[in-house]
């Protein structure tokens, strides 16, 4: 299985030149839409998406991840190998808590090129080709490398990363590390823990740990981001214990 | 075929989390997006449009249909035979319409869990593993039950049901039940009967049998909703016969 | 591989609709969306889109290409042979372009009607089993014709004719047809040429060709559209030599 996630956004044509190639060059293999809509320009706070949701995948799937703001200098291109799941994409952070979290890691510069390569369609061209030929079975096309870390980035990261269409707002933070009884505070409100939204009335705020472990904060039956004031970036302070 | 009708938007990671889960668990079987942008939290008015889409699709198809604002209470978890096709869902409304509709329709209560169930995407953790079994032959996973059924709701819903991109606007009036010569009125506006855009000049409003067979207001060469200032909910009238 | 270029939208049923008929008649054969977000009800700016996206994919690949405000009038519904390339759609100006960049062409007048044919989704009814077909390598279901042709369209277009959704606007100018050192003037502002966004700072504008071949406006991190005012018919007029 081949999982595209990508700030390259859901309308115009540019999943479905990937797709294109990926059918050409991987016939018969699945392809999953996961994420295009990836923070634009933001590997940071794509990296914590990433890594959330990464997870879930198996070892032997490939991992198509591009976010890349660099795309056309000198950043490198890479294969990771993170617990048998192969990601690849750009060297500017988004696969530093996919490394920092998997027990098995090495990683690979890509050093194949294609005969046309565009200025700004790495996904179409380098990372696709790519990724076809993992999804076969054939080694990384390059040399095993160290990718650039990102040290002084959080193992979790206190800000809202993305607000999906009901209004529910992802945090960066893992709720398996929070205390069972924190809050939420956000834009100046705080926000109580429960399991889902079936356990609070109508119009009332919650957080709890979405099916990908994140903590999320949500409004039964409401739109939390427009109600909180909430979008990508807001700061998130936990409280209690 | 498993065909997709849901509210999960089409951003974000929860169509593609599906989609991934019966790759896996039904290798081979055509997956469709049909809707993922039914009437959020509003299993009514989905039920209106599903039920219109849903007869389109043929025996042996399988569909997958989750609007769900009770995900984690109590709520039943459903399949649903509706003249050979097959509906996997909640039990709170969203199956009442294809019900009432159908000639033979056969029901069970989903009594297999999966070994990790979320409290917030029974989409991804229960509803698409009995889709994939389903989809292969298999029988559905529980016992027979008779499903929470809803006679308040009308036969034909005299409402907006959607807005697509056009700006045209869906009601949940069959065409067919309605006389000839009716007129539609929306928002202080009467709305008179065409064939197809193309027999009205540019700008003007009409009402139509969408290729559903549902009553559809649009206007040519325009945005009808915006226009007319239509959204789901709007009352509709019908005058005259 | 059947590639879908329609004007009918992200959202809603259409699309689906139509990958369900492509699943049941030509099943097995890759289905790439490539856009769904043509613009709406406009053929001519469409056919400059399509001209440059169409002639990346190859000689037996099936392009689905609708955008039809004509739908259930007079228009005669085509197939195009261009370079090997198959395109299915309406006779309204929208294969304009690769006609008359292809080396050579063919075409058909589809003279199949299937059993039920609606009057509003001839998408779904007519060119999606004409599209199966094809896929499949039967002959065209009709008989050679020759389409409308609209010799008063220029052979590149100074407009904008797309926005994607990072705010980058594509012209319908070919950038191989401009001189090397152009500026393009777009809403009052003059913008120079670049390779890549990486090669310009923060914020700045540039335009470059982007990876089919279209002249495209951005800002390196920005929103051009956005910051620029652009939108779809925004004039550009090419500067300098």
């Amino acid at each position: 299985m081949i999982v595209l996630c990508t700030d390259f956004g859901l309308t115009g044509p540019y999943v479905g030149q990937v797709k294109a190639v990926l059918a050409r060059e991987a016939p018969g293999v699945p392809v999953v839409d996961l994420f295009a809509d990836l923070p634009a320009f933001d590997p940071r706070r794509s990296a914590y998406l990433l890594a959330a949701y990464a997870d879930w995948f198996q070892a032997g799937d490939v991992i198509l991840a591009v976010v890349d703001p660099g795309v056309g200098g000198p950043r490198a291109a890479l294969v990771v190998d993170a617990d048998g799941r192969q990601l690849v994409g750009p060297d500017n952070g988004l696969f530093e808590l996919v490394l920092r979290r998997a027990r098995r890691t090495r990683c690979w510069a890509i050093t194949w090129r294609p005969a046309a390569l565009s200025a700004t369609f790495h996904g179409r061209d380098l990372f696709a080709p790519v990724a076809a030929r993992l999804a076969l079975g054939e080694e990384p096309p390059g040399s095993t490398t160290a990718p650039t870390r990102h040290p002084d980035w959080p193992d979790d990261l206190a800000e809202i990363v993305y607000v999906d269409h009901y209004g529910n707002a992802m945090t960066g933070l893992r709720a398996g590390r929070l205390p069972e009884r924190a809050a939420l505070e956000v834009a100046g409100v705080s926000v109580v823990r429960a399991r889902t939204f079936a356990d609070l009335p109508a119009g009332a705020a919650l957080w709890y740990e979405n099916a990908n472990g994140l903590a999320e904060i949500g409004v039964n039956g409401g739109h939390a981001a427009e109600q909180l004031g909430l979008r990508p970036g807001s700061a998130v302070t936990v409280r209690g214990a």
